[in-house]
């Protein structure tokens, strides 16, 4: 027997289901947005990640060399092959370009609940505008997005890393120390900052000064600790303005967060990150904000942001707030009683399946009884019994498969009876 | 500048419009037929894909290995994982199971028009029933698939392997020789299968009759070849009984071929193909039929048969004919023309979207003209101008972005103006 590689995953139909319908409504609400819809290769040249993220990252996806030995790898996320598409076909497009996207992304972790090798991401880049105005509405999409599907229990976390990377360089930590520190910070590991920023002989006062610079979730504060530490205050009020929009896009909730740090690298400015706290160390759920690769990739530099969503993750917050998802049950299944009336049967279910019902026949011959239980198993709404003798009368049963009420009704009427 | 993989597409906003109505009425059509969407991971280890089609295909595929030296594979079609998943997770589900299912895949081939080394394959797989009636249906399917998109112009063929595998065995054609013999049938090339078969000195007297019967079309005239030979007619009335459910199944277009191979390894008994001559060398769009997979994948052995559709060439097809795909055009465009009304700007535009109406709104602060001019460039249908003293009024104005007709109306009334 063979078995799916490990840490995929084999999604059978219920699930599929479900799936599609957050799929569907993220289509929607990103359209009712002006986003439009693209799709770019499932693999990539290395470089285009590494170039992003550094050589480190190569630990973590899925690279290997093709036939003709270029370096490839399986795309661990859609914001470099987006801004590499970009660069490559559509600078000359009027901005700004909203682009969203649906895909599978595959990284080499160690597999666990809510993380996968294969993941489906969702997002959505917005190319040419930076104002205050277009980051909210940005946030809201996002927001939107998760709200539309009915996801309830969520945290909206907003901060600006400009403001972070002032107070770090102003406490003397740099980027060599950054690079071991941010990732502590984006897991919220204080004991172990603590730990790291004294092994770096950084005072005391220092580290606790960071400490609660970063557990700061109030703008006022956050602005009378910017001034005391003598820093510039653009980045304070550019954050300011982006909140004050927040509203008037219809988000009403969310949290200020000096705590964000996505990837240092590349990301400036406003960022920002949803959570769904029922899914405990993996509630991240949506992460985005702004951020510069264009010019990296060669590219004319234009300002670009965008958020991604785990899609998966969604669909178990949705699952572990009991939302009940719309059903894809069959409606009917017709079950030629004889083989005599097996052609006038197969041509009501045609008829039913191009009126856009979705209907079953069966075509094993097998008894009325084992039909009945198999259109049963599959959750069928009503069953069509069509047997010799009514036919010749010009009449069909109808069952409803839940109640079990039977009636006896005309041909031409089945549609009707049915919908 | 960084560039996409040789072979690989990006799909620009355009092209995926086109791609997601061929997808959507694709989905509708399996779904009317009682069919249920599943997904499997994009890669599986490789041994699944060799045990199918044998070591060959290592050649023509992008096989790799993980980083605990796992060897794994980017599926190169999708009716192994398919068949793999059922025997992993569904063998104890009511049969018929009915599946069908949207993937990438992947071939390391020479790229050329309509053939990427990535590439989207529509199809399903019916597990548990092989009845004529049954196997009807599934090319009534996959027939319907193609019409409910509006493809004119379509080639059904039909055929049946065991027969063209009883005259090769008659003829002393043994494995060896097929292997060469058949992806030359496959083609069509009967010089090179003249020249193959006269090296391998099969008579000239058998040739011919191989020949003759590879381009027989007449299901009669195949009963009587197959007599003439003395070999059994069981295969063939299988065929007749399949073709004659097929007018049921509202399929009354197609030829009876006995060219088709496909797979001889693995598919039994009915196969069939549809083209779309229009599309010259690259013109098969569709292929199918019964199959044995799952007893070589270690289950429980029960009938199945599938069905493929080339997703690309469909749509170059499409395009092709002419077909005017549903455009998605953007409906409203919010301009505000002054920073004071921005705020009553961004709060209609939100209730456009909110009633589904896709609505974008300049967040650049730009002047009106250079508004118009972006709203022209990406198709949006109306304008809707709110300017300061207006509104004081209660009024914006409304440009129906075509014909350049603009009207006053109450804000109120905007969303009935426009929809």
């Amino acid at each position: 027997m063979f078995q799916r590689p490990r840490g995929t995953r084999d999604i059978l139909p219920e699930d599929m289901d479900k799936r599609k319908y957050v799929e569907e409504i993220f289509r929607r609400t990103f359209k009712s947005f002006g986003y439009r819809e693209i799709q770019t290769p499932t693999f990539e040249h290395l470089e285009l990640f590494t170039a992003k993220s550094g050589e480190g990252i190569i630990e973590e996806i899925y690279a290997f060399k093709d036939k003709s030995g270029r370096d490839l790898a399986l795309r661990p996320e859609l914001t470099a092959p987006v801004i590499r598409m970009y660069v490559e076909k559509m600078q000359m497009q009027p901005k700004p370009l909203k682009l969203f996207y649906f895909g599978s992304c595959f990284r080499y972790d160690r597999p666990q609940k809510g993380r996968y090798r294969e993941f489906t991401q969702a997002g959505c880049e917005l190319i040419g505008v930076n104002t205050p105005a277009a980051l909210a509405e940005l946030i809201s999409l996002s927001w939107s997005c998760l709200r539309n599907i009915g996801l309830k229990n969520m945290v909206l976390k907003i901060g600006n890393l400009d403001i972070l990377q002032a107070v770090l360089d102003k406490l003397g930590i740099g980027k060599e120390m950054q690079r071991t520190l941010l990732p502590l910070i984006d897991k919220r590991e204080y004991g172990k900052i603590e730990e790291f920023l004294s092994s770096e002989a950084l005072s005391h006062s220092d580290t606790e000064r960071l400490i609660h610079f970063l557990k700061l979730d109030n703008i006022d504060e956050i602005e009378s600790f910017v001034q005391e530490l003598g820093l510039r205050k653009d980045s304070l009020s550019h954050l300011r303005k982006v909140i004050s929009f927040l509203p008037m896009f219809d988000v009403n909730d969310f949290k200020i967060s000096m705590e964000i740090v996505r990837g240092l690298e590349y990301y400036k400015g406003i960022v920002f990150e949803i959570e769904a706290p029922s899914l405990g160390a993996e509630k991240q759920i949506c992460g985005g904000g702004s951020y510069e690769l264009i010019s990296l990739f060669g590219g004319k530099n234009v300002s670009t942001s965008g958020f991604a969503i785990g899609f998966d993750r969604v669909v178990l917050a949705l699952e572990g707030e009991g939302f009940k998802f719309p059903s894809s049950k069959l409606k009917t299944y017709v079950i030629p009683v004889e083989e005599d009336v097996l052609s006038n049967a197969i041509q009501l279910t045609m008829k039913l399946r191009k009126r856009g019902i979705a209907s079953d026949i069966d075509l094993t011959g097998r008894s009325l009884s084992k039909s009945m239980k198999y259109a049963n198993s599959i959750n069928a709404e009503n069953a069509i019994i069509i047997g010799k003798k009514d036919l010749e009368e010009g009449k069909v049963t109808v069952r409803d498969m839940k109640t079990g009420e039977q009636r006896l009704v005309d041909v031409d009427k089945v549609i009707d009876t049915i919908v």
